[in-house]
């Protein structure tokens, strides 16, 4: 493909994008004021399950030594590398193993194959949002009421694409291209709300053709799977302060 | 996303996997033994047509210095870069510019904004095949006879995604996946897939919503875009052999 892009010099919407991968970017990361981090699978449902259960605050750290550090002086710590928990914590990247007592209004460490990689990666950049199926609906009307640029940054699998995560960023450019106040210009995002809408009326059966269940299915992780693709089961929006991640107050959510 | 990649170790099938721009090659490159560039606005469209008409060779160049040298010593050679043909050149990237008597039995240096860069990327990692839409059928069943593992890469838009090379890559993985004898393992490969089902019976119609619109309708490249979005115009298909493209004799695509 040719050509110079097109700017309408007329344009007075804000523009919503997807970046397929944090592998691109480097392509992207100078000319957005939100970036909402995306792992469905599991970080970023993983976040706001613990949110709506009452945790803190989450320190991502992107290293399991980071971690390790933490453990050390007395944090909750989570910490998964290729789907399993890391041994010596007690938690990994499962959403249920925060729906417990033990979190509520806790600090907890997390570092993630993917996700919290992201996280560090866009927090340079922007204001990091955490973004999941499940936060979905909150976030999409909490996001049209900002007045920024936003990227969607999937965290991908292995720095390549993944459905589940562009399905989820293709549900918030679907939302936000409609409130008539956003417009995007790039082919990702275009294609991530065509794929949305194909997957929107049953996103589990869709990713059934996907490589996330070969990956996933031999980890025994469908109780994870089934809650992560079920929008809107935890609304809250984890977003990124210094270096930690706390819950909007509710009543900014209305 | 989390999780090995689960590779069945009953698997005999070879592998089909889409790339979607030369950014992410680095993370394909090793694996795979023929690799088929797609530019279809318009490099490897102009390329399919230039064969299609009779060209015998074509010398792809990544520069337009080379291109010039090339020009000194006394080739045909064709120049794009955005858009538009290159200053002191005869030709750009306009198919129809190569459907005339004087390209007939000659050799051809072309250098263009992505699709020439794609090509020499590729080279040092596999057979290079050139796909576009205008070629599609015919590469279709001549890739379902090779037994190799295959790479579509696209050469995208500055190094991102889009839509219509996407499309073509979507084409050839649903062809070859429908033999039997391909299998996909990557989420890009099943989007690529799901891109084409939806975008097929009105490819025009659905690239309207796309980015190359916006870039390429102040061109006035309305005719190129229609001939390089109509499947199966120019039958041939291109080969690099050493640096040079041949077309494949008419013979071997029974």
């Amino acid at each position: 493909m040719e050509g110079q892009a097109y700017i309408d010099p007329n344009e007075t919407r804000k523009r919503v994008e997807v970046c397929f991968s944090p592998y691109l970017f480097p392509l992207y990361k100078e000319e957005f004021e939100i970036i909402v981090v995306i792992d469905v699978l599991r970080a970023t449902s993983a976040i706001c399950a613990a949110f709506h259960y009452g945790v803190k605050e989450i320190i991502p750290v992107s290293t399991v030594e980071e971690a390790q550090e933490y453990q050390r002086r007395g944090f909750l710590v989570g910490a998964e590398r290729g789907g399993q928990i890391v041994d010596g914590f007690n938690f990994g990247n499962s959403p249920y193993a925060y729906m417990v007592p033990e979190v509520k209004d806790q600090t907890v460490v997390l570092t993630t194959t993917n996700g919290t990689k992201a996280i560090n990666l866009a927090k340079e950049c922007g204001q990091v949002v955490i973004g999941a199926l499940s936060n979905l609906e909150v976030l999409q009307n909490w996001l049209a009421k900002q007045d920024k640029n936003i990227l969607c940054l999937c965290s991908g699998w292995q720095n390549k694409f993944n459905l589940e995560d562009t399905i989820c960023a293709g549900a918030i450019c679907d939302h936000l291209l409609g409130t008539g106040k956003f417009h995007s210009v790039e082919d990702a995002s275009i294609a991530a709300k065509y794929l949305f809408l194909s997957a929107k009326d049953n996103i589990l059966g869709y990713l059934k053709a996907s490589s996330h269940r070969r990956r996933l299915k031999n980890l025994n992780l469908n109780i994870d799977i089934k809650y992560c693709l079920n929008p809107n089961q935890a609304p809250v929006i984890p977003i990124l302060q210094g270096d930690k991640l706390v819950a909007i107050e509710a009543d900014v959510l209305i």
